[in-house]
C-alpha cells in the first residue's frame, strides 16, 4: 500500500512540476517577455498545460487512487496522506468529465473573445462583445451539464474552479443580506463630508514606491529568498514551489494607493503560499483552499491590516520620512481618513472597501440571471447599468467603465470568477476576529509593527494546511463558524462609523 | 508523403516547444529566481528535458523518417524539407543510440560535481575534484562507445555536442598550426610597450554602461521587439522561439571592458539566432548551426567589429559623451590601443584576441590526452601548468585561477567544451573577409556607423539557413574555403603589427 502512495505521489509530482513551469511561462510573459514571443508562449503553454491534464486524467492515477481507498481509511481522516488520497480523488472524478476537446474548444475561444475584448473595450463596442459572451454562457452551461444533479448551474462551475462547497443560491442569499447592509452605510456616507485625500496623487517616485511597499511585505513575514517581486500590468501572484513564490505589481507615480495596496494585497496572497507546509510540496495540496480563501487572506493583510489606524501608527511616520516633500505636512488622521475614503465609482478593482462588494454581488447576480437564461447577452449592459445606478447611486456613463470594464466574462467561465471577492471579504473579518480574540499577542504586537503572531496563527489555522480542507470545513475549524457576514458587517460599520461620524 | 511530412512536423514541434520551454527555466534560474527555488527547478528542468527528450525518441518519428527517404531524395539537397528531414535522421539515430538512464546518471554526477566545484574552486581544492574527474573521463569514455568505429574518443561527442564535421584530429592540427604562429606572436608583444589602460578602470555606472552595450547592439540590429537584455553572473544568450532571443550580461563598474563586449558577443549570438528564417521556427533546424559557427559570430561582431578603429571612429564620440569625466581626455588611439591590450593573464575569458586561444588550445589538447588516457585526471593541474608556462610565459599561482577556473570539466563531457571558441575566432575573420570582398558597401556602411549591409550578408550566407548545413559545408557554402586559419592570422598580424609596432 506503501508503495502505491509513493507511485500516485510520484506522478502528482510531474504534474504538479507541469504546472508550475506553466506558471513560470505565464509569469515571464506578464513581467519580461519582448512582443515578438507571443504567439510561441501562447504555444508552449498549451503544451505543458495539455501534458500535465494528460498525466493527471491517466487511468493509472484513478486505479491507484482507488487501491488506496483502504488506506485512506485506515488513516486519520486530517492527516496528509488521508487528505492527499481524499482530494485527490475528487479532482480525478472531475477532471475526466470534461472532454480534453471541449477544453480545448474553450481555450481557443477565450483567445479569440479575449483578443476581441482589448480592441472592443477602448472602442466601447458593447455590440461586438455580445456574440461572445452568448458563447460563454453556452461554454458555461454545457460545463456544468458535464455535472449532472446541480441545484444551480453555476454550482459545478463554482465548485470546479473557485469555491468547492458553497453553492450559488447560499452565496445569493449570503450576498442579499450584505447588500441589505452596505447600500445604505454607503448612502450614509455619500451625505456625509468628504474626506481631503488630494496629497495622495502627488508625485511619487517609482523606486521610492516599490521599497516601502517591499519593506511592508518583508515586515508582515514575506520571505524574499523564497519570493521576489516584479513588475506588470495587472497585480497577481504566483507560485512556482514553496521555495518560490512571486509578487508582481505595477506603479503609478500620481496614485500612492495603487501600488502600495496592491502589494499589500499580493503580499497576503503570497504568505499564504508561502506558508504551506513543505510537507505538502509537489501535490495538489500544496496550494490555497479556494479562490474565496485566498482572497480573505490578501483582503486581510491589505485592508484589516493595511488600512488599519494601527497599522499606520507605525508605518506612516516611515512613510512620511521617505515622502516628506509630499506628506510632511499631513497628519495620521488625515492620511488614515484619505486612504479610507468611501465614494462610489465606476471601476471594482479601484473601490473602496465598503463599495467594492456592490461591484462584486452585483456582477454575481447577472452571471447567475444569463447562466439561467432570466438574461440575454445582448441585455446585459443595460441591466448592469440599471443595477448600478441602484447599488451605487450613479450610472455607467459607458460601457467601456462600466459591463466591459472586467475581461472576466470574455475569458473564464461565468459563475465561478466573481464571488471568491466579496467572499474572502467576509471570511477575513471572521480569521482575522478570532486571531485577534484567541492570541492577545497580536494586538500588542501590531501597535510595534510587529506581525509574527498574526502571521503564526494564520500559518497554523490556514496557510499550513494547504488544501488540505476545503473553504467552508477551513474556515469552521479556524473559527469555529460557518460562513457569516456579521463580523464583517460589525468591523465595516465600527471603522466607518468612526471615520464619518455617522 | 505531404502528410507524414505534416506529421513529422508536428512531433518535433512538440520537442521544439519543450526544449525552449526549459531554456526559459534556466534562463529564469539564471536572471530572477530567488535562492529558494532551487531544488524545485532543478526537478522541473529535469522533468521537461526529459518529456522532450522521450518525445524526440519515439519510434513514431524514427517510422515516419524512414518513410520520408523518397521524399527527401525528391527534393532538392538544400530545400528547407530535405534538410529537415536529413538532420532530424541524423540527430534522430543519435540520440537513440543513448540510453536514457546512461543520461540520467549523467546528469546526477554533474549535478554533484558542479555543487563539488563551486566549494573546491574557491578553497583551491584540487584534490577534491579529481575523483569526479575521473568520473568525467570515464563518462565521456563511456559516451563515445555508443558510437563505435571513431578516430579519435573525442570525435562522437565532437558530432553530438559541438562541431559536427570537424574531427579532433584535424582540429588538432589545425589548433598547432595557429599555436606555431600565435606563441612567437605573444612574446613579441610582450617586448613591446605596454599601453596605458587605467582609465578603463574608472567608476563607470552601471545604467550607463547597460545603456550604452544595447544602444550599440540595436545598431548592429538586435531587434529589441523580439528580445531584451537582463542581468546574470555568467553571460549568455538564449532563445524561446525567433521572436523572443534574450541576451545577458553582467556589469563591474570599475572595469568598462567587462558588459561592453559581453554585450557585444552576445548580440553577435542573438543576431544569429534572431536571423534563423521563420519557416524553420518549430524544427531541429531553428538554431544556429553548431558550437563554432555560433561563436564565429559572437566573436565577429565583438572583435572584428567591436574592437575595430572604424567602429570606434562612430562610436568614441558617443562613448565619451556618456562617460565625460572617465574619459574626456582620453584620445581614439589611445581608447583603441587600450581596449586591445594585448598581456598573458590567468582568466580565459577575461584574455585578449592574442592569448585567449592559447587557453583553448591548451585545454583542447589536455581533453585528448585525458580521453587517450595518456594523463591521469590527478595530473592534470602539473600538466596544465607545465603548459601554461610554455605557451604563455607564467605561472599560475594556484589552481583556483588555473585548472579549476572552468566548470566545463566538471559539468560537460571532455573534447566539445573548448574548441569551438577558437573555431569560432578562426571562422570569423574567413566569414567577415569574404563579406567585406563580397559586399564593399560593409566597409562604406561601417565608417557610418550602420551595419546593415553586414547584417544582410551574414542573414543570408548563415543566419538564415539555421542548422540546415553542418558548420563545414556552411563555411564553403558562404566563403568558398574550408576552415583555415590563413584569414584570421592576417588579421591578428596586420592588427597587432600596427598598434605594438612589431
Amino acid at each position: 500500500m506503501e508503495s502505491k502512495l509513493k507511485e500516485l505521489k510520484a506522478r502528482l509530482l510531474e504534474v504538479y512540476d507541469l504546472e508550475a513551469v506553466s506558471s513560470v511561462l505565464q509569469w515571464d510573459q506578464a513581467t519580461y517577455m519582448p512582443a515578438g514571443g507571443t504567439r510561441a508562449r501562447a504555444q508552449q503553454i498549451r503544451a505543458v498545460r495539455q501534458l500535465a491534464h494528460d498525466k493527471f486524467t491517466d487511468v493509472a492515477v484513478g486505479r491507484l487512487l482507488d487501491e488506496l481507498r483502504t488506506l485512506e481509511q485506515d488513516l486519520p481522516y486530517d492527516s496528509d496522506d488521508a487528505s492527499l488520497i481524499r482530494i485527490t480523488r475528487e479532482d480525478y472524478e472531475r477532471a475526466i468529465r470534461v472532454p480534453t476537446d471541449f477544453m480545448g474548444d474553450f481555450h481557443s475561444h477565450v483567445a479569440e473573445s479575449y483578443q476581441e475584448w482589448t480592441r472592443a473595450r477602448p472602442a466601447d463596442d458593447f455590440e461586438a462583445m455580445v456574440p461572445y459572451l452568448e458563447r460563454m454562457v453556452e461554454f458555461s452551461r454545457d460545463f456544468a451539464d458535464f455535472f449532472p444533479g446541480y441545484e444551480s448551474v453555476a454550482d459545478p462551475l463554482i465548485d470546479y474552479f473557485a469555491d468547492e462547497g458553497y453553492k450559488a443560491s447560499e452565496v445569493q442569499a449570503i450576498f442579499a443580506d450584505l447588500r441589505e447592509q452596505l447600500v445604505p452605510m454607503a448612502e450614509a456616507i455619500a451625505d456625509s463630508v468628504e474626506p481631503e485625500d488630494e496629497f495622495l496623487y502627488r508625485h511619487f517616485p517609482k523606486e521610492e514606491q516599490l521599497a516601502f511597499g517591499l519593506e511592508v511585505v518583508k515586515r508582515f513575514g514575506y520571505d524574499l529568498e523564497r519570493g521576489r517581486q516584479d513588475l506588470t500590468h495587472h497585480p497577481f501572484t504566483t507560485t512556482f514551489s514553496t521555495g518560490d513564490v512571486r509578487i508582481t505589481t505595477r506603479v503609478h507615480e500620481n496614485d500612492l494607493r495603487s501600488a502600495l495596496f496592491a502589494t499589500l494585497h499580493e503580499g497576503g496572497h503570497a504568505l499564504y503560499e508561502q506558508g504551506v507546509r513543505t510537507k505538502l510540496e509537489g501535490t495538489p495540496l500544496a496550494r490555497g483552499a479556494s479562490a474565496g480563501a485566498h482572497e480573505s487572506q490578501s483582503r486581510l493583510w491589505e485592508n484589516l491590516v493595511g488600512r488599519s489606524r494601527v497599522f499606520w501608527e507605525v508605518f506612516f511616520p516611515a512613510l512620511q520620512a521617505r515622502f516628506s516633500e509630499q506628506l510632511g505636512a499631513v497628519s495620521l488622521d488625515e492620511f488614515y481618513a484619505a486612504i479610507n475614503k468611501v465614494e462610489p465609482s465606476l471601476i471594482r478593482v479601484e473601490a473602496d472597501e465598503v463599495t467594492y462588494n456592490l461591484h462584486v454581488m452585483l456582477r454575481f447576480d447577472l452571471e447567475q440571471e444569463l447562466l439561467e437564461g432570466r438574461l440575454a447577452a445582448a441585455d446585459v449592459a443595460d441591466a448592469y447599468n440599471a443595477r448600478f445606478e441602484q447599488d451605487l447611486g450613479i450610472t455607467p456613463p459607458d460601457n467601456r467603465d462600466g459591463v466591459l470594464q472586467d475581461m472576466h466574462w470574455f475569458g473564464h467561465f461565468l459563475g465561478a470568477g466573481y464571488l471568491g471577492y466579496t467572499l474572502g471579504n467576509i471570511m477575513s473579518a471572521q480569521f482575522f476576529g478570532t486571531a485577534l480574540r484567541q492570541r492577545p499577542r497580536i494586538s500588542d504586537e501590531m501597535r510595534e509593527g510587529v506581525f509574527d503572531a498574526l502571521h503564526g496563527w494564520l500559518r497554523e489555522e490556514a496557510y499550513g494546511h494547504g488544501r488540505k480542507f476545503k473553504a467552508p470545513e477551513l474556515l469552521e475549524r479556524a473559527t469555529g463558524q460557518p460562513l457569516s457576514i456579521e463580523p464583517y458587517v460589525d468591523y465595516l460599520t465600527e471603522k466607518y462609523t468612526a471615520l464619518y461620524n455617522l
